[in-house]
């Protein structure tokens, strides 16, 4: 299969893991004879000191010309604490989803049993956690209005959904959920908003399509602390975009794993790829980050390929790296492997 | 002292563990010489099964006329699952909430050492976890408009903060900050949303004037994080009405222990207590309810009216009465002690 994929490096350890699942993809073409292309641009706080913009026209371009976007991390501390700020580095990552429809966020989380000791989690807890979460992308409070009074003394922002924005990302939710566990757990806060009303009145008419899917309802409160509780009751999560967000982060605590975290942000004609884990800038350029995250990242773009064999062989050489103790500082204090190295074990082992 | 005290039972348990409360607000009374007045009145679910209002006009105009008030629980499932309902019970917390103007919930979140093992984290991660979070309860996405379109395929809330709004709360958490460990965590999603840099701007200046309290700014999503990875590491959280709704959940799944949580939320004239867990029906006339979280907001109650001594008194004969294992089975599921026991054994120890 041909495939040209952007390059997203961006901020922080973004380049450093990036460059790593780009070798496990090289790995891919070889053993398997695909030939992908690579083409690389900036985006966050990266394009901003090159060009003031974090999503420069021509990065966009090449992404909306590409079949996948390969994306590394976002944000930059320089840029964090000034609320006053007419253009910041997220804003690169946000305009990205809306441009390219990325409606659809998909994050799973495992536990991976022989890293279980590392969530925060007594073991009894997180056994058996093993859920993925559907989050709205592209709408919601994150793209409604926003204004500030002219006296400065007010702000707003405004958080709108239609039917047909939960249902496109309702049904991909309720698919994944028939090839998994067979529960979709819709988490909202329909005692207080209108638009977690329409969410739950959307998603239970959908739901009578999918009658060998068992459908529940959860407030966003209690589920923050259900995922905590007993994070092993869910299969499919699905949910709006702020609360997605929370949630997804959330849910990589509990894995305590964050740096083996993958992700998919998928539409109707384009799909990225990036690690949940954020910039880490106090990692930077010091060989401890973990690439996991991306590699895995990776595994899920040839996933999107239906390259299923592909994605496999790259699963089988992280666990194997894992078992084999190849792992960074954050899995393992005391390890001696750096980020390079992850990379070269993993992309040699496919 | 004279005080007059709303009684407001709610919901499922909310009429067991409020008369816990009582018994031991009548102990002290007798103890300490006191003269309260107790008025019961129907909120929620139970008021909507007799007048079809969450919210009777009696029993705001109690709450109003009374110097305080002690809520039990809200929310019946034979409400929940009805997106086109027009009326909800929770509807009366939430209309409550602002007509007595009660702006600043305060939720603190304290482990138990022996009951440490009770938490689903580790000990080596809750050791030392002990913070109060101050989430603002009258305003943002929560009381903000709220639309749907004509055809009933789209939906909007709006979430609107003022500079005023911000700075009241904010300074009732400095102070709490100035007499805790002097750190203040404010969060927020000020990378996407106009009314979280309001937060951060207003809050920014406010810090200014309590040089001794030590400012940090958290996004939300990284807060869900870090309260799971190391919830030690707060002091004071400051943060708008629906992450706090969020943070103070998964707070309290943190603890381990839901059923020991108070709640005061104070205004400029008024002030309600309440236990942080829900109705929690299918527990309902059990006589199994953990009695402590409604105790403890007595205590807040007593505190709140600088009766500190009387206030002591209480979590002394609680803290007894967990040592003697005098508890209910959510904190020891052997137990035999129903939750009228516990009341007994808690008043006569006043
Ligand atoms: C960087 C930020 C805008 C982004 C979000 O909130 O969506 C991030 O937290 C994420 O979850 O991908
Ligand atoms: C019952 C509900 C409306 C309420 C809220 O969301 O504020 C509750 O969850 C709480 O936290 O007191």
């Amino acid at each position: 299969m041909k495939l040209k994929i952007a390059l997203l490096p961006g901020d922080g350890i973004g380049p450093e893991v990036t460059a790593q699942a780009v070798k496990c993809l090289q790995a891919v073409e070889e053993t398997f004879g695909h030939e992908f292309e690579y083409v690389e641009a900036v985006v966050g706080a990266a394009a901003m000191d090159k060009s003031g913009d974090p999503l420069p026209e021509k990065t966009l371009e090449l992404c909306k010309n590409s079949d996948a976007v390969l994306f590394g991390a976002i944000g930059d501390p320089k840029y964090d604490n000034d609320p006053d700020a007419k253009v910041r580095p997220e804003q690169g990552l946000l305009r990205l989803r809306k441009e390219l429809g990325l409606f659809c966020n998909i994050r799973p989380i495992k536990v991976f049993p022989t890293l279980m000791e590392k969530s925060p989690l007594k073991k009894k807890v997180i056994a058996g956690t093993d859920f993925v979460i559907y989050r709205e992308l592209t709408s919601g409070i994150y793209f409604g209005d926003k204004s500030v009074s002219a006296d400065g003394t007010s702000a707003t922002d405004v958080c709108t959904y239609t039917e047909s924005e939960i249902s496109r990302i309702a049904h991909l939710a309720f698919k994944a959920a028939k090839r998994r566990r067979k529960k979709l757990t819709l988490i909202d806060k329909a005692n207080v908003l209108e638009s977690s009303r329409l969410w739950r009145r959307t998603v239970g008419k959908i739901g009578e399509s999918y009658p060998e899917v068992a459908l529940d309802f959860m407030f966003i409160d209690n589920a923050a602390m259900q995922l905590v509780l007993k994070p092993s009751q869910f299969d499919v999560i699905l949910t709006e975009n702020m609360f997605g967000d929370i949630l997804s982060d959330e849910g990589s605590a509990v894995g305590g794993s964050l740096g083996l975290l993958p992700s998919a942000s998928t539409g109707d004609n384009h799909a990225l790829f990036e690690p949940v884990h954020g910039s880490y800038p106090q990692a930077t350029g010091k060989d401890i980050a973990n690439p996991v995250a991306s590699i895995l990242s990776a595994a899920m773009l040839l996933d999107h390929f239906k390259l299923d064999e592909e994605s496999r062989a790259i699963v089988i050489a992280v666990l194997k790296s894992i078992k084999k103790g190849i792992v960074s500082p954050d899995l393992n204090t005391s390890s001696k492997y750096g980020t390079n190295h992850i990379g070269d074990f993993i992309s040699a082992n496919i």
